[in-house]
């Protein structure tokens, strides 16, 4: 094959769930189908790569020094949303109305990767924490093993400081089917039920 | 969502089978864990977008002037193989040991799109076999309706020309099952069936 062509589709590769003969579909219609999309695709890469970094309140990603919602006025500084990345923001943004804080760990506790408080910064969480006035933290890491260590630590800071720790509820996913459904998560379920 | 992140998202929505989620996905990918493959993958599409164009021979994507393959003094110039993208001469490459010369059309016959002989340049297909010496064309359009035509196209052009004209075989896919294969299919593969 073609060197540079070559180069291209091994390049693409580095795209997660992206193969070999993914790749070699991308670079064809790239070149074939779309060659004003794939410039602007080198352009937006570049400046990404170039231009965004960490927020310095939150730690999600942004081209700012400090991230747009880390400024807006009109969010409520008594909630703060932990999260595990800047992916979980997205998410919570794109399906809630949440209108409180963020906080990005960039990670979990994992004491086996020797990830431990320090490394994921929660003494910055902590200032933060007593600074910005926040009345509940809510933990919203995932309900992996990791990230329910990680919230247990989270809840005894939280503690401490005298803030209100809430977990988001885990129980049945919408349209899920009980009888398919997993043990532990069946058993969240049940012992989270509510008033109906 | 910060401007040049979402500048990003939008680029990589370019890609063939990437939507908003993936594209999302692709994006913190790049930004959270492989910014030395996102500065690669921008320097690679931008040389390709660059320097790729067509064979002055056979069309395929190259590039140099003329491509390896049509440069290649040990290919067979007796067998000509047209196809219709340089994807197709990709897929063959990979999984035959062909080693005669190749043509791409970009494009098939389709009348109605306005896609007639001269749009495919297949004036100068013949000017190809006259000059070349061919004895065998091999018909490797895809089995699409255009496919067909434009392959029926070149059966008499072939013929005119006094060379003989070859298609590729039509029959059940490996691995595949009689009982779930499309009518056309069977029929083509029962009419098209070999001494055992």
């Amino acid at each position: 094959m073609d060197t540079e062509l070559d180069d291209l589709v091994q390049a693409l590769r580095c795209l997660p769930g992206v193969g070999g003969k993914s790749a070699r579909r991308m670079a064809l219609h790239l070149l074939e189908r779309d060659r004003e999309g794939a410039r602007r695709l080198a352009r937006a890469v570049d400046a990404a790569v170039e231009n965004i970094g960490h927020c310095s309140v939150c730690r999600t990603l942004t081209s700012a020094e400090t991230c747009e919602r880390c400024l807006d006025p009109d969010r409520d500084d008594q909630v703060l949303c932990v999260v595990e990345s800047p992916g979980d923001v997205m998410a919570i943004e794109a399906a809630t109305d949440f209108n409180g804080r963020f906080h990005v760990l960039l990670g979990r506790l994992s004491p086996l990767d020797g990830i431990g408080p320090e490394e994921l910064g929660l003494d910055r969480l902590e200032e933060r924490l007593r600074q910005q006035g926040t009345e509940e933290l809510i933990l919203a890491t995932n309900t992996s093993v990791e990230g329910e260590v990680t919230a247990h630590y989270l809840a005894e800071m939280a503690g401490r400081l005298g803030i209100r720790a809430t977990r988001i509820a885990q129980g049945i996913p919408s349209g899920g089917e009980l009888e398919y459904t997993d043990a532990g998560t069946l058993a969240h379920a049940l012992s989270g039920r509510r008033d109906y």
